[in-house]
């Protein structure tokens, strides 16, 4: 193996690849990219089993001899990084000792033989759709803070992709608030699968630019064609429950309110409370709408919500401020709307128009 | 106690005055900050035992009632970070439970009284030197970093202050590298003190215009009086080790190099060594300059010096590519100039012109 390339070239595609490098994988052999240079360009792929990334680097490389090495993700990615000079030069020397030289700098990396490097199906096979990708980091973004950190029920640590009749709904929740966000795709598939968080934001890391995303669903795993890249992600296997009667067709009661004033009332009222708990009541009548808190060590806090509109009879409701800043952030717009039933009922949050996003939170007993 | 004052003056002091104190004081009322209301202006006080800092508020300040009471630094601060309005009142409603009022928020936080709170001396006693803060600023930067972590010598965790016939001399020294900065005082006072770094970092940060300070230097306890702070540092009662003889006053070989050329070639050439050791070696002779290291495990880098001007015999000595780091930042000039005598004694590192900064760093057997 040896080629020159461009310094900022290589730099951002390892960047990316190595995204999928966990430096604690258990099989060493992980902890590596391989590089693979064919007669045509540079493959890099990086994997930590649950997702792989993979890349075909053609312009700006200058091919002199084919071959390939794994090299640690860690040092070679600050290698690129740091050496001085636009174009570095890659030469296996003995084995898997590749010799990596730019500026006034000359490395000696001992590499691992590719060999060694699992086998990565990264062919495309499976249920096809076709998802613009901005929508795509939209529902990504939407959904995926909502899902669970406890493993003890693995379906919801990930996102629920639920496509039939032309639309695609993303469903994340951790039993404390659910956000679900929906989307028409041009597609008439059927399928209905579980997505890793963590494979989710990775797949949003990557996208930079406006473009049609190819995606291939299969049993197990899925793949993602985002311009240059290729990404894999296996499957939670295992069934996502049923939310579609939480969200119920009526509210009685509304609150529209401005999402700066909401998460300015939110991030006052919390400074005293119990950081786990965050817990705040909202309470409400068409003439004052206040949030309160109270810590019984610290003290209280009080905030008055003005220009906050209330339609209903007077309510008051305690839930957890972080995950309503979390709800009001998803829905990213100026203002917001609050639709509730009753005290100890949940209650969504959405944008004042659409119902696209769709958040809600479950009260908590004071 | 109950006053109106200024958000950005009230936000400003407290920042610096919590500077001093420790969430994890032993002491619980420690942990907050004293508000004293005099007739004439607010005085804040924190204080961790080893550093107390005080100011008075006298602008931008409305007085209505004058009293004390120990508010939580944590929480203060962030109230009045995050408060949204120009200007915040402060009434205690009962004891020590205070209410903070601002914009469309209101806080009753729970105080401690002030009677509680330890007296600490501010008088201005002993030793009388004044010096110019930038001058005091660089003398610290010079040196505090090269002070000892380990508790065991604790004369090494702090930096030697020593006046004599109108010269200061600051040194710190971790037995592995040492850093001496000195400067002309006006004052012919003499002492011989140990500051803890920590202190001085934190006087550091508080110095922001240039301006004369004045220094009270007593027994046990040393007090800094810059703009309208006073803070005050506990001494570290201990003798410093004699340091004079390490610093020979003949060197044989020299090295001439830009400080931007050096740091690159460490910053590289520590890229794969031990993050421990970060060990280099200098390779030098009046042809060719190279530093090398070497991990048996992940590979070998070696960086040409170009520009780099030796005198002297061929020479290769290796030593902690970190410590040379420090110290050319503490140079903080566009060339450094290295001074040797053989392979396994310190050498120093120093601006071209100037011996008021002086870095020298012991070499380790490769």
């Amino acid at each position: 193996m040896k080629f020159n390339i461009k310094r900022t070239v290589l730099l951002n595609a390892l960047s990316r690849v190595s995204r999928s490098v966990s430096l604690k994988s258990p099989l060493p052999v992980l902890t590596g990219i391989k590089f693979d240079l064919k007669t045509d360009g540079l493959i890099l792929t990086g994997s930590d089993s649950d997702i792989s990334i993979q890349t075909k680097v053609t312009e700006d490389i200058e091919i002199i001899e084919t071959g390939s090495v794994v090299l640690s993700s860690k040092y070679i990615l600050e290698i690129v990084r740091k050496i001085a000079s636009d174009t570095i030069s890659f030469e296996i020397l003995d084995g898997a000792l590749t010799r990596i030289d730019g500026g006034s700098s000359q490395f000696n990396l001992n590499g691992t033989p590719a060999f060694d490097y699992p086998r990565i199906d990264f062919s495309k096979k499976g249920t096809l759709i076709t998802i613009d990708s901005e929508i795509l980091k939209r529902l990504i973004e939407e959904t995926s803070f909502a899902t669970s950190e406890n493993e003890i029920r693995p379906a919801l640590t990930g996102v629920n992709f639920h496509a039939a009749n032309n639309q695609l709904t993303c469903i994340a929740t951790d039993s404390y608030r659910l956000a679900q966000a929906t989307s028409p795709i041009p597609d008439d598939n059927t399928f209905n699968i579980i997505i890793p968080k963590k494979s989710l934001v990775e797949i949003s890391r990557i996208i930079e630019k406006d473009e049609p995303i190819d995606i291939y669903v299969e049993d197990k795993k899925i793949l993602f064609i985002i311009d240059e890249y290729m990404i894999i992600s296996r499957l939670i296997d295992s069934s996502y429950p049923d939310t579609s009667r939480l969200i119920s067709d009526y509210y009685e009661f509304e609150l529209t309110v401005s999402s700066h004033t909401l998460l300015g009332a939110i991030d006052r009222t919390t400074l005293l409370s119990n950081e786990d708990k965050n817990l705040v009541t909202l309470t409400m009548d068409p003439d004052h709408v206040t949030m309160t808190s109270n810590s019984q060590e610290v003290g209280s806090v009080e905030e008055d919500l003005p220009k906050a509109f209330y339609k209903g009879e007077p309510l008051s409701i305690s839930f957890s401020g972080k995950y309503l800043a979390d709800a009001i952030r998803a829905i990213n717009s100026d203002k917001v709307k609050l639709e509730f039933s009753a005290p100890m009922r949940p209650f969504i949050v959405k944008d004042l128009e659409s119902d696209d996003n769709i958040q809600l939170v479950l009260p908590v007993r004071n």
